[in-house]
């Protein structure tokens, strides 16, 4: 496997979209640092895991060589929403914009790598443009496409108001492509429409057109909805060591996973392995530890996780297990036992079948960590309390037959 | 009737609509020199009357006491059409632009007072203008009210592409009555849009709404369609005074009227006096040439005016009849004969039905001169060539019975 084919694939990890593909591997060819622009807005930031998606994009890239442009788009902020409708956007003033550039930056150098980092904000060309030059600009673009975006398009036959205005933004974003000369962008795929604008626009102006790659949008911690701070399903990088473990370590094996292939930094032959070792009995339970302890030493340090990972045993071990929990000691030949046979033998459940149902429904948990296949092998030596549903508790010993 | 009262009459002359008649009179009643704005585009002008009636209104205003602001917007067209779509529309440069101004004020001051009448440049405030500025002005207005305007309308239901640089136009020459504070502005029907939205960006900019003063789009020729260039049915201010006469000259009855009402400083009293004096049995070819007397005194001069005539009765006569035209005479009673009748006496027709049908398809002319009105009287004395159809003519005369 060549080099460029390796970086291919790096940047490739967890890709919602790129576009195009062999352009970025003629760019990858000439070896040189590309320019790789990620535009962020400038009001004040608490950015959690879900952001970090991009930013961990944009190391990979860093680790490649190249050069992260972490674009402020501060120019359309100290305009803020002109037409007063939106109550939520007043403008900001140049001080808040810097105040809330240095929070951006103490976030993302966690990251980031801060000497292969241009910080960059739009009001640099933007506020020397005149009258005529937002004239050109909004020239390249036609109302009909404009409307196809998916905001626009809803508001619009929803007969929502949307100010002429709100169609200069995203060309003001797209002319800083233009500008800064951007090889890549990176984005949610939320951005597709306004990074394939850059794209245009940059042909338009004569330049060579940016390789344009979208992020998928992480789910919060229930799986389903995207993560967000006002839905609750979010685990902010500045929140606590203990309060980050015991998210984590909340979420279904299926988002580990999931979590594995866009927050981690391993690779993915270790990722596949950790997987490899869960289908031959391994507790998930164990490998959700390791992806909590990577992530708790990246926005804290390894002590802190060594640290909330034995706070949350013991923690569990304390507030979950009910006073009068049976003390269940179980004889397994060696190949193991199924989860659901203990369940089982536990008294907790019925039948096994019964357990396979359960733990479908998620209301199966080993040490507090909801587990979904009852169907894997627990072998002698294996101790922990099993939980079905609110109430019922056990724990479980097994010992060699 | 009072003074105000005679003002309201006056500017109402002709119009199609005013936006808001009462707050017209209440600046009326301040007694201040309104200001008057009209916008006009900065590509080269060849004025012809249609034109004019927007003029002749300013005009009205300027005898009222008010001035006239003639914006030229050359700020736009100093870009000209930055998408390049549309190669009639190329960017003009400052001297072209100072031309076409000197030209345009060649020809208006044939019906403008120049002491009343101030020239400005959209150009003055829009090139000092900056994109911040420019993003507020688009924040004032929707992207669908935008997209009803008529010609947007329609392209957008056609999908034809509309850039978005086009929907900035209509809120520059809106932008334009803020700064220019402007009390009234006139354009065609056509431009109720554009007015109207600089009367609402001047609410929204703090300022006193302005009036809107909408005029008719003079039909040619034809009577149908509306006076152009390009369907040749015009007639241009620059044309000679011998052109011009004979173009007037051929308008149907109907439409000298309207021209009348447009074209003509005479009073509406004075106007009226002549309609009476039509249907009373004068010739309307007599009346006809008092307009083309009056419009060939406004853009050359009296002389010019009566050569023209002369001229026009002169080569009418030479080319007019032929050789073997009929000489008739006819015997009237005091009240006189309808015109069916004589046609019918002279042999120009079968019956007065026909008659009457041929005058109401525009094929009876008096010494050259359309009339459509067959029944009218004429009385002894009368002398003239009568024309039915391209072919049959008769020299007819009355005498007393």
């Amino acid at each position: 496997m060549t080099k460029i084919q390796e970086a291919m694939d790096l940047i490739a990890r967890g890709a919602d979209e790129i576009l195009l593909q062999n352009e970025l591997r003629k760019k990858l060819e000439t070896g040189r640092p590309l320019k790789i622009k990620a535009g962020f807005d400038p009001t004040a930031p608490d950015l959690h895991l879900g952001h970090t998606v991009l930013i961990n994009k944009l190391r990979q890239f860093q680790q490649l060589g190249h050069t992260v442009v972490f674009l402020i788009g501060d120019f359309t902020g100290m305009i803020g929403d002109p037409s007063g409708k939106n109550a939520t956007r007043p403008p900001l003033t140049h001080d808040q914009i810097k105040q809330n550039a240095e929070t951006y930056q103490q976030q993302i150098f966690k990251i980031l790598d801060p000497d292969q980092t241009e910080i960059a904000f739009n009001s640099t060309w933007m506020d020397k443009a005149n009258a005529a030059a937002i004239i050109r600009l909004a020239s390249s673009y036609t109302v009909a496409r404009m409307l196809e975006r998916d905001d626009f398009n809803k508001r619009y036959k929803a007969n929502q108001p949307i100010a002429i205005h709100e169609f200069l933004y995203p060309l003001v974003q797209a002319y800083d492509s233009v500008v800064l000369e951007a090889d890549v962008e990176l984005g949610g795929t939320d951005q597709r429409f306004n990074l394939l604008m850059g794209r245009q626009l940059q042909e338009t102006y004569g330049k060579t057109p940016q390789i344009v790659l979208t992020m998928p949008i992480l789910e919060g911690l229930d799986g389903v909805q995207k993560m967000s701070k006002s839905l609750g399903n979010y685990i902010g990088i500045n929140e606590s060591a203990n309060e980050m473990f015991g998210k984590i370590m909340s979420v279904s094996d299926a988002l580990m996973w999931r979590y594995f292939e866009l927050l981690s930094f391993r690779s993915l032959e270790e990722i596949n392995g950790f997987k490899l070792q869960v289908a031959q009995g391994e507790n998930p339970r164990d490998i959700k530890f390791k992806l909590a302890t990577e992530i708790i030493t990246r926005f804290h340090d390894g002590k802190a996780a060594a640290t909330a990972q034995a706070d949350f045993i013991k923690r569990f071990r304390h507030n979950a297990r009910p006073d009068d929990m049976p003390e269940v000691v179980i004889k397994v030949r060696q190949e193991g036992m199924s989860c659901a046979h203990i369940m089982k033998a536990a008294g907790l459940v019925s039948s096994t079948s019964d357990a396979h149902r359960m733990a479908k429904q998620g209301a199966v948990k080993i040490d507090g960590v909801r587990i979904e296949d009852s169907k894997q092998l627990l072998q002698a030596g294996f101790t922990a309390v099993l939980q079905v549903g609110k109430r019922k508790f056990a724990s479980v010993t097994l010992i060699d037959e």
